[in-house]
Parts: C-alpha cells; structure tokens; sequence
C-alpha cells in the first residue's frame, strides 16, 4: 500500500491511497482524513486502507484521479519526532578523515542520532528555501521508517513489527553552518532546516525483500541538474539497521505512533558507487587533492532524490526540488 | 486566560479554561477540541475562548467543575516542535568550571538551543519513569512560551507578538548519559527522556508585568522531597530573553503553531537562592569540597516546581512527579 497527502485540507494534508505504478490516487476520508489519524490508529484503519488499495491495483475503484506528487505535501507534513541516525558509519569515518580527525572506535558499536525539526516538513517537490547561498547548502538523501507507538526498550529483535511505513528522503543541511553549531556541544539546529520527503510512505510489505531485517535492499539515486551525484546501495555499509536504531531510540523513552526514523546519508565504501551529499564529495576530493572542487548547491540548482526497484520502477516518486532565495 | 488539557478525549487530550485561581474548569469543544486546534487556529477562537474565560470569572459559566491537575495532561500532551535553550548562560559557564573547562566566549553573545522529544510528554503530575537509577536521574525547572506561526528570519524586536503561552516545565534529565552522547557531538538524545509541563498554560496577559520583553519577572520554586531545592529569579542573569531565543531558532526556518521554546534551566549568581537542579549543586559541591555531596534522584523522590505571583498565588499550578522504576 502507498499512501500520500495532498496540501490541501489543512496543516495535516488530505490522506490519499496512490497507485502501485503511482498513477492514479483516491481520497479515503470515510476511513482517515490525514496520515497522522491513519497512524494514531493503525489497528483499526489498517485493513481498511488495504482493502482500498487492494480495489485500487484491481481497478474497482471510484473516485479516482491522476496522482501528482507535485499537489503533494510530505506524507506527514508534520511529525511529532523525527530522529535521524547515522548508520552508514563510513560517511562518518570520511567527515573525520577530511578534518584530520580519527572517529572513536565506539562509533562501530553505538548508533549516533539526531533530533531534527519536525513542524514544518517539506512537500517533495517544493523549494528549498534558504536565507543565503554563503550557509553552505547541501542535499543528504535517506531512507527512513515510521514507526506505530513503540514501548521504552524495545530491543532490535522485536523492533520490526513498529514499523509501519518506510519513506526516502532529502535531509537539507546548510554545512557552513555546522561547524559553529556542533563546537558548542548541543548538536545540529541551525544547520539542519526543513527536511523534504518523498511524494508517497510505503508499507514495506510492498517492498517485498526490497526491505528486509530493517534494511533497504536498493541503491538510492541522487542526481543535481540532471547529472548523477551517486546511486549507492542501501543494503551495504550500514552499520546499524533500523531495528538497531529502534533499540537505540527506545532505550529511555518511548515513540508516539508517526515518530519517523533516518538513516543518516546513505554511503558505501566503494567510491564508484558515487555520494549522497556534495559533502562527501567535497571531502574525498580534499583527502586526494588538498581541496575541494565540488561548489555546494546554488539558487536554481534542482536537486533530485528516487528509489528504484529492480524493474526500473519508482518505488516512493521522486523528491525533486530547486534551491531557492526567502 | 488560562488554558490546560484532561487527559480523556485522545492523544492531544481535551481542552479545557480553567479559572485564574486553579480551582474550576470548563470543556471548550464548541470552539476547540484541543490546545493544537486552538493554536492552529488561533486567530478564529483566542476570543471566543477569552470571552469563555472571561465568563467564568464572573461566574457565568456553566457546566464547571472542580479543576485537578491529577486529570491534566501538558496542555499540549504533544507537539510538533520542542526547542530548549540555554538562556541562563551562568549555568553553562559553571558546567565547564566544574569539570576544569572554560567556557568559549561566544557563548555569551549566541545561543545554545537543543531539541527535545515532543511526542510523549508528561503530565504535571505524571510519574518520571526511569529504567534505572544509575541514569543520574535530575529535574531542570525552566520558563517556556508557546508560539504561533513564526515566519524564518523573525527578528527579536518583532518577537513579542508570537507568543501565545506561557508554561514551567521540568526538562528531566540522565546526568550520567550525558557526557558519553556530547562526546559523539550529535547532542542530546538518550539523557533527556519525556519533559512535563505545568497543569496550566496561560496567555502573557494574564502575568501583566509578571512576563515583559520576554523575561518572566517572579522567581521558580524547586522542592525536592518538601525542601527547598532553589529559587531564584528568572528576571536575574537571562542572557537570553524569548525573543532573541526567537530569532535564534527562525534563523533558517519557520516555527509552526505550537512550538514551545524553553528558557534553559533557571540559575542565578547568587548562590543564596539555590538551583533549579541537582547537577548545579553538585557542581557547586564540586568546585568547594572537591566532589559532590548530593546524590541524583532515586526512586520514590518528589519533585515539586511552582512559579508564585507576587501575592503567593500559583500562576501555573504545580508540576509535582514521583520518580518511578519501569
């Protein structure tokens, strides 16, 4: 099941079952009229949604019409959590590198998250809008779950039924602004504005082994202007699955259904494979040429975000976004 | 006008006026189910709850009943955005002074800010649940405000007209996680579980020159186990009033309704007024006898945080929790 919500209708959206081949979606009012209810109450929506979208993928559906992810905000256009982790450890490993840092051996062993702003998330195709080009303004694409209500201890083995959807998406980070904020010692704020997510969540059933022990098993593409920044795989080089990342979270409280879950920047040790960020970029040309060649995103660069499946089909939509002046 | 949420009615609880002097309260569903829909709102209901409020102070109101904040929720049971500064920049400097660190210099001229869990937070009178007493389980008693819409690049001059509430809060703490999760430089995540706010939130008119200029004017009362803990005053050594927090954290976003910021645990000079929390006594201790005397909360502690107007009177009534195992 695909799910999406339309901007209209309110601070929540409009809940909408979209299309498997994501082209064409039905309102589903009469069952919940935003994401955030679906998830409040899961259990007695759920199969109800399914059969919905069951009806869908058989044609037997009334009141549809084109899907367009442009008339999408994020699937949840607002969150009560949203937590992102830094599971590729080698992406981490490479930040260190790039300053002459060594990272702390317990990095292997402990996942490193990150609170992010949540009230104000981004549509998959609207703006990035930022004060100044001087902030150093990037593009990290991620996946991530959304969890149901998940009790204070959970342990990686019993995480995965919590989740119940799974998402990618385009972390903005402005980097110039990094530096200053993490020396204080409280963690990213500034630096981190609104997140953009893509057109639709997915139940990972869907996915069938496209996700599978709390692990994507597809490369994630990332494109600026058209050309490829990196297409890495998901399923390699992640230190901490997102069953492991549950553990984590959990460990002194509990999630409110629709608490969402990164990945941190998907990265992989083969340098072919390309990057998920101009950071990394930047920083692999700096460990070999001294400096960086790679500018950081400028107003009018058009950034996109997508997920195939092994047929060449979006499984989310794409995240396509142009970077823009407020 | 003072507003707060019962638990019943669903995850963002029920709203409800309560009289100035705590003792009686009113539903409002007919104008707002909950404190979110008031805010999200706020423009279409803040009169028609104001003249409901006004109402029942003049006794005209019916359907009363007695208020008790055993039935309370925090007024927003949760949010989409909680930020929590570090505005009592004295607190920090002595932070560093006791474990032998000075603290940098800008410290004094921008902001700490970190964000916090906002899908699960407790009641005033909610239990502290804690998986163990070697956390280093603390209280922080701290001022918040809750905002409107606040549009990015909000100006502290301009900041007033964004605060819609007013709150106490205690912002619980793991002291002993802390040092290990600031090490990995991500912030705070595991050493600050669910934060409960006061029975009631009430609007900056309602405290007359008790908030100005975004510094609440009366001292907050901490009580651990019916001694004092501290008392100082809030107007005393704020490096940082709300509306400089405000341009702080729309520096490169939008705060949507319902962000509630918080002032940072309160902390005078003058040490005869004591803390708002145990760390600071301990560092206090730890700078005088070369370590700390008083220990962390252990199960069964009462923590008890009340702001007072100037005739004794209970602005926001109690927060009062009992640490408990999970």
């Amino acid at each position: 099941m695909k799910l999406a919500s339309l901007k209209t209708g309110g601070r929540d959206g409009t809940l909408i079952i979209v299309s498997s081949d994501l082209t064409r979606a039905v309102v589903v009012a009469d069952i919940a009229s935003t994401l955030q209810f679906a998830l409040d109450n899961w259990p007695d929506v759920s199969s109800g949604l399914t059969g919905v979208a069951n009806a869908m993928e058989s044609g037997t559906v009334e009141n549809e019409f084109p899907f367009d992810p442009a008339d999408c905000a994020a699937p949840l256009p607002r969150s009560f959590h949203w937590v992102d982790g830094s599971a590729y450890v080698n992406h981490v490993e490479l930040v260190r590198k790039a300053r002459g840092a060594k990272m702390p051996e317990s990095f292997w062993r402990e996942p490193l998250v990150y609170q992010g702003g949540s009230d104000d998330f981004l549509g998959p195709r609207d703006d990035i809008v930022v004060a100044s080009e001087a902030f150093g303004i990037d593009m990290e694409s991620e996946t991530a779950v959304i969890t149901g209500d998940v009790p204070m201890g959970t342990r990686a083995a019993d995480a995965g039924g919590y989740i119940q959807l799974l998402m990618i998406l385009n972390d903005v980070s402005l980097r110039n602004l990094i530096p200053g904020e993490l020396a204080k010692g409280f963690g990213f704020y500034q630096s981190k504005p609104s997140t953009a997510f893509s057109p639709v969540a997915v139940t990972p059933d869907e996915l069938g082994d496209g996700f599978k022990n709390g692990v994507f098993n597809h490369p994630l593409k990332t494109q600026l202007n058209g050309e490829l920044v990196g297409e890495p795989e998901c399923n390699v080089d992640m230190t901490f699955n997102f069953h492991q990342l549950i553990e984590h979270v959990t460990r002194t409280r509990r999630l409110g259904a629709g608490t969402i879950i990164g990945s941190g920047t998907v990265s992989n040790y083969d340098r072919s494979r390309g990057s998920s960020c101009l950071a990394e970029k930047r920083m692999l040309e700096t460990i070999e040429h001294g400096e960086p060649v790679t500018p950081f995103m400028a107003y009018g660069d058009r950034v996109r975000v997508e997920m195939l499946d092994g047929n060449g089909n979006s499984i989310f939509g794409a995240i396509d976004q142009t970077v823009t002046k407020s």
